[in-house]
Formats: structure tokens, sequence, C-alpha cells
């Protein structure tokens, strides 16, 4: 009755279906022509360029739930797309060609913020950079933040429940949502746009939306929280001997800061090394080099000094007992940005020193430091000379363990052993009760991972969930499950 | 192939089968004497009292299993209980005697604090007291809190998705959960005791399971959320004019003090009253009497004299602005226990005034004013002389909004026009996008609502989840949906 649960198509629509798609949306927003469809067809850092026989871009949610209707129908699959900057391929159609790419961007209204500025909703395809802006507009924050937030949009964030800078205090992307208005499989529309902090009337289906890639359904606004913004900032870089010891001044900074701790950044020293190499304006945050270092950040809501004198006090208190090496406490926004440059920098810096295996993992906060040794090894096992790269967002337990190639090795045959150490990676991840995909997601890029590391038990109810809500499996198929 | 979804059972379970029930838990924890069985049948109000052929109390997560297998094989219907604390009649089995109860309170060990102290494993059967007994022992805090802590326990708080004192600051109980064990309705156990705060790998089973009240699978065991204990609190009633007035106060203080805001409780006059007449210890707070009240609360981590600043700053600023009329700071924690006593008195304080019909609603926040005239004048139209008296978790948007009988009137008058008021108080609040359950739950008390409020669309999504995961139809039928 149903095809291949999410398996690619095995034929391309005809084109009198891409004629009726077409009329759902009007011809000016049915790409044909390769050069305007190229934008929606390849990943932007060139990981997968797909190819499909028409990208649709509807301007309202009813339109986007007729195209499914159709879609849901004839079984066409269809590849829903927001700002297309993911990086685990789930945005992307299949080389085959015959997906249909459904791009949420018309969709870009900010619909109404709350009188008590407590909430807004926004359409899919407002990018976050616009969300921000319509809530600093009623003097409030939308806490989500990533750095594509010039061009990643609402319903690619929320599909994919983003992470960021911000989780440490205020959650990913779930947590940034109270309702949603979601296009189904077969092309109902639910609208789920309730403003409400608390509503104990069924099931969470809201949640079931976030985080599902596309698969179950395709959101086309969400009912988004708003919060008080900041008023002051503390920030540090503080030297560290080990791992070890960030997970001790963690939580003693947690202890006194609480929801004020906006960051706790980890770095391993190769970070520092390869920022200062090669991002112009870093310099060595300390007069002397050391193996780790923590970024702290404390806020305040109220401009009366208190989140620096907060951060002096944990930091005081760890060097006298010995807990950290040395500190640097920003005494101005300019060097505030200069401490946080090499951490925003490194993604950048790690491109010259050749090819690089990334891996976005988590584990419970108080095995960093054991998963860092245990990772060490294994790469080393595989690859002698290869130097892993530790960063992340300690204070959610989330490590960006990447490695970097051997100095004199092929940066191709580097690459080719992605699997490899990946699988290495992830064991340790799972041994741990870790997590292989932070906040990046599955996408295509781990979809036989996942199958590797998930029980089965969680497999089979995933993919329950999926027959239930997409029974023709139009969906964003050969993503995630 | 499957019962009707949800319908209570049309036959006893033969004893044969209840022997094979027994044999799972041993005879000492097969309950069939009747006098052993009415803890567990009786609703603590008496507004339910249910009959069942076996109370089963596993002692083990795979007992529960073997007990769902079991159950899911020969369809025998089977009502999950925990602390029997329940406000909407979900815990109790059906009057036909049809269904067999699983008490989950033999779960009952913390299995382990993470030495991040940032969480830690609780079994279903856990009292919230107990829970929060050994967050204390680590210097932390489970930001869950009810009136019910020393009976009711974990594994309900999480079915019901329970909401309580703390939810301003620190959500439902469903945002104090990381992972979760749940016995599934064929007898598969999922072991899904992740300690990660980041973890986009896959669709968000746990929340599904939470606030699904037992109809999914059986919550066994749960990783809950540590977090850092204030150190402080500053309290204040505060008299109004009006509801509006709430909410320019509510804006003002969540702008300056955030997350450290932890209640701010409204109340109307009567419940002052109410509460003075009927609740030992209770006094006027202010010297003269004020149409409404506010109970605001805010707090800090370090002691530092910060919360108390911070809530005069707010109050000063607003008698200034004329929001407010008038104000009572706390000096001291015997003073602050005495200002919040009216508000957890009100309860108790309105049953010597007579019957009483409750309604546990939520409105978008800005709509609270106008969601309280409304439903006053809905009141008044069906029964002219019936006394509304609003209070509630304003900041939540969470008002319960109860009617008290006409003084005049028989008791029994009064309650038999449950349905017709409740019908007129639910529209306001379904026309103004709210829920007509903001923290209790469905149960068995308001599944019929559910059906005339909720859209077509939703409802049959979450049938359509029911039947996936519940194929036939034993787990806690005749509730929620």
């Amino acid at each position: 009755m149903t095809t291949a649960l999410n398996a690619p198509a095995t034929q391309a629509p005809e084109p009198a279906l891409i004629e009726r798609f077409t009329r759902i949306v009007g011809e000016q927003h049915a790409l044909t022509d390769p050069d305007a469809q190229l934008p929606y067809l390849r990943e932007w850092r060139d990981q997968y360029i797909g190819k499909t026989p028409v990208v649709l871009r509807p301007g309202s949610a009813p339109e986007v739930a007729a195209i499914l209707k159709l879609a849901h129908d004839t079984r066409t699959p269809v590849v829903p797309q927001s700002g297309n900057t993911g990086l685990v391929g789930g945005q992307i159609p299949h080389e085959s060609g015959h997906e249909v790419v459904l791009s949420t961007q018309r969709l870009n209204k900010v619909r109404a913020v709350d009188p008590s500025r407590t909430s807004m909703v926004c359409e899919a395809g407002v990018t976050l950079e616009e969300a921000h802006a319509a809530a600093r507009a009623h003097g409030r924050m939308f806490a989500l933040s990533l750095p594509s937030k010039g061009s990643c949009r609402i319903g690619g964030n929320l599909a994919t429940n983003a992470g960021g800078v911000n989780v440490l205090a205020y959650g990913n992307a779930r947590q940034q949502v109270l309702g949603l208005e979601v296009a189904l499989a077969d092309g109902r529309l639910w609208d789920g746009l309730r403003a409400l902090k608390k509503d104990n009337t069924g099931y969470d289906l809201k949640d079931l939306f976030i985080g599902s890639e596309g698969t179950l359904g395709i959101i086309t606004a969400a009912v988004l929280k708003l919060l008080p913004q900041p008023a002051e900032r503390a920030t540090a870089v503080v030297a560290l001997a080990s791992p070890a010891q960030a997970l001790d001044l963690f939580m003693r900074a947690q202890d006194q800061a609480g929801a004020d701790l906006t960051a706790f950044e980890l770095m391993a020293r190769l970070c520092i090394e390869l920022a200062v190499a090669h991002v112009p304006g870093c310099r060595d945050p300390l007069a002397v080099p050391y193996p780790w270092y923590t970024l702290i950040e404390i806020s305040s809501l109220r401009e009366d000094g208190r989140a620096q004198a907060t951060l002096e006090s944990v930091l005081g208190a760890a060097l006298d007992d010995g807990v950290i090496l040395d500190a640097a406490i920003a005494q101005s926004e300019r060097q505030a940005m200069e401490l946080w440059r090499p951490r925003e920098g490194v993604s950048e810096a790690q491109k010259p020193a050749g090819g690089n295996i990334k891996h976005d993992v988590s584990v419970p906060i108080a095995q960093i430091p054991a998963f860092i040794t245990a990772a060490d090894a294994a790469v080393k096992r595989v690859c002698p000379d290869a130097r892993p790269i530790a960063l992340g967002h300690f204070g959610d337990g989330n490590v960006h363990y990447n490695v970097i190639q051997p100095p004199g090795m092929e940066r191709a045959a580097f690459l080719a052993r992605w699997d490899e150490i990946a699988y290495e990676v992830h064991g340790v991840v799972t041994r741990m009760g870790g997590s292989i995909s932070a906040e990046h997601g599955i996408g295509r890029l781990k979809r036989r991972q996942l199958a590797q590391v998930k029980a089965p038990v969680e497999l089979e109810m995933m993919r329950a969930i999926k027959r239930t809500f997409d029974p023709n499996g139009i969906l964003n198929p050969g993503k995630l499950l």
C-alpha cells in the first residue's frame, strides 16, 4: 500500500503534474530555469548539489497545504527548504531529480507581536535576524542566535531544533516556541498558534514537529517567546590545565550566576593558535600559552555592575582554590569582542590547516573530560598524526570535536577516512550515553550512522510516527530516518 | 481489528488471567482485598470511586513492561496510577470493574545523581518531596513544586505535565526533564534516560509521553534537571484597581527581574475575604480593602539584597506612575509566609461558602483582564447570583476561575449546573485562544469538553498517535481522548 519508508522516489514527476503544482503558486513562483534553481540546489559548502524539476515558492500557508495535498495524492516527494543553511544536507533534493523543492522563503511576515510583549507570531520564512529586529523593536529579545542569522529562517530553525550560542541560558529552538502552524503531509493545515505557557489538553504535537527535519509536516508559522534583553554583560577568558578543571569552574559559575550564566565555551590551545595565525585581528588573549581555555559570559537585566561583580567573585575564588591558572576580564565592550574573536573565528581558521573531519556531539557534562581523552586516543589509533581539536558549548555538554589532517597527508585521502574516524568518535559518544548530533540534526549526512547508534525500539517508534503522519512517504524522503 | 479507541472494556478479565498478572509481581503485590484496594480506587475528593479485579504493584521497570505485554496480548485494559492525587479522574479505574490498576509506587528509588549536579535519575514512584530532598542533599533544587508534594509522585507529575507554583520562572514538569524510561503498550521497554541538554537525533519522543496521561506508555523513570537554589527571596502583596493594572505591573517586573521573577499571583478581593474568614491566622494584608491583589516574589541566587532592591525598585516606580494603589513588602521570612497565607489557604476557604464550580484555564497573558470581564458576564447571564472568584498564576496566563454558589441556593442544585456554567466559561476561553485545562489535564472529567473545543485536525492527529502507540487500546481507556 505504501512506498518504501523514506526512500528516494524512483521516477520523475510528469510535466502535466509539474503544471498542476505550478498553478498553485503561479508561474513566476515556480522555478524551472537552472540558474534560478541553483541557490536552492546547492548546499553552501558544496557538500551536496541536488536536482529538481521545479522549485515551488508558495506565498501562504494554504498554498503550502495545497502543494502537499497534490503531492500526497500523486505520491510526489517534496523537499522543504527554509534558508538553505543546514549542515547535514536535509534541505537539498536528491540528485535523481525526482523531488520537488518547496521553499518557504515567501512566508516572510511577522504577523503580530502580543501586547504583553511576551510572544510574537512569525511566518516560517522570516530570517532569524528579522525576528531579532522585530523583538528589539518591542524592547525584547528573541533568544535563539546562530552565526547564520542573516540567512537562516525560522521555519528551518524550528524544523531542525537549532541550538547556537544562547542555549546555555535560554535553551534550544524548541524552548523558544509556544505554538505552531503546520501543513500536514496530506494537505490539512493545523492551526496550533497558541500563545500559552500552560496548556494540558492532550499530546504535545508541537514538539513532535520541532526537530523532525521536515519529515512529518511543514511548519508555516510559529508563536515565538520574547524575553527581556540583558542590559549588561561581563566577559572573561580563563586559562585551565584540563577539561576537568572546566567542569569544576562551570559548576561554581552556575551555582553563583544560574540563569545569568549566558556562555561557557571550551577551547583547546590549538583553537587559539589557529585563530591567531589565520584570523585577522586575533591575538593571544593571555601573556603565555595554556593548554585549555574557557570563555565565560555572565549577564544581567539591570545595569548595576552585578554581572561583573559575580564574574569577579567566581574567578577570584577559583584562582584562590587552584581551579584556574589565569584569567582576563574584559573592561569594555571592545575588549569583550576581542576575547570572543578566537571562538568566533576558529571555524574559519581550521580551513587553512587542511582537511577537517567534524563531529557535533554531546555527552553528559560531567563526562566531557573523559570523552575528550577517550576520543583523542581512538583517533590516534586510527590516524596517528591527525590533530584533534575540541571546542564547544561546554555548559550544554556539546563538543564540536574536530579532527585536522596530518600535515603531510593529501586532503582527499584524509577526508576519505571520514566514516572510519566518525565511527570511532561516535562509538565513544554512544558508550557515554551521548548524542551523535547535538545541534545540527541528522539530515542525509548522519542517516546511516543513526541506524547504527539508536536502540531498535526508538527507531521503531520513530518509523511508526513517520508512517502515521506521512503514510505515502512524500515528505523529505531519504532524510533523518 | 482493534477495539473501539479508548472505550471502557466490556468484560471483566477471567480469574485465570488475573492469576497470570499476579505471577508477574508476586502475590503480596497483587491486591484483591477490597480494603487493601480502596486507597487506589478512591479519588481523594470522592469525585470518582472505581472498581478493579486487581491492583498490581510491580517492583521494577521490566515487571511493568511484562504486565503491559500480557495486557496487550489479552486486550486487558490497564489504568496506571502514581500518587493518586490527580484532579481530573485520570488515575481511577472505571466503575465497571473490568480494568486492572497498575501502581508505580514501588518504583521508588533515586537511581543516581550526576556528578555535575545538573541532573538525577528518579523512578516513577519517588514522591515529589523525596525528589526535592535528593536535590537538596546535593546543594540543588528540583524546580517542580505542588501543594500535594508529600503524596504526588514523579511518574504522575510527568504523565500529567504538572504545573504548580514554580512555573513562571522554571516552566512546567515538561521543562524539568532530560530523558525518560517508558514501558510501551506492547511490553517493549524504551531506555531514553539521556542526560543531554542537546540531542538532535530524531523525533522528540520524550515530550510525547509527558502529558499523555498514561494513554501512550507508562513512565518508569526519568532524568530530572537540577538547578541552583535561590539564596534569598523578596515578597510583596500589592493592591490594584483592576486586572489590567496587574498586566502592566507584570510587564514591569519581568523587564527588571526576568528569570528572577519567581511568582506573580493574582487574587480577587473575595479571596482575601474568604481566607480571613475561614483560614486560621489569615489577616487582611493591607489597612483598607482593595478590589484586586497580586503576590510578587523575586529571588536571587546570591545573598546580597538584590532581590529586595529589585522588588522595591519595581514597586516604587509603579506607585509613582499610578499603576498600583498600595503595597506591603515582607521584612522577614515570617512576614513573607504571612503574605502567602491567603493565597495558599483560598482553596480551603472556598468550601464553607458552599458549592464551587472550578475552571483551570489559561489565556494569553494580555487577555486575562478581558477574559475575567467576559467570563463574569457569561456566568451572570446563566446564574445571576453566583459569585465568580478569580485567582491564579497570572504570569503563566493561568486563571483558576471558580464560581461560588448563590447564598440561598441548594448546593446540589448549583453543582448540577456544572456543565452549563463550564460550557460558558470554556466558550470565552476558546474564543480567546486559550486552554480549558492549563495544568490539571483532561482525564475523565474534561474528556467530552475536549472534543467540543479542539479542532478536528488536532483530535485526529492525537487519535492517530494513540492508535500507533496503543493499537489494542489497553492504556487508560476512557481518559483524555
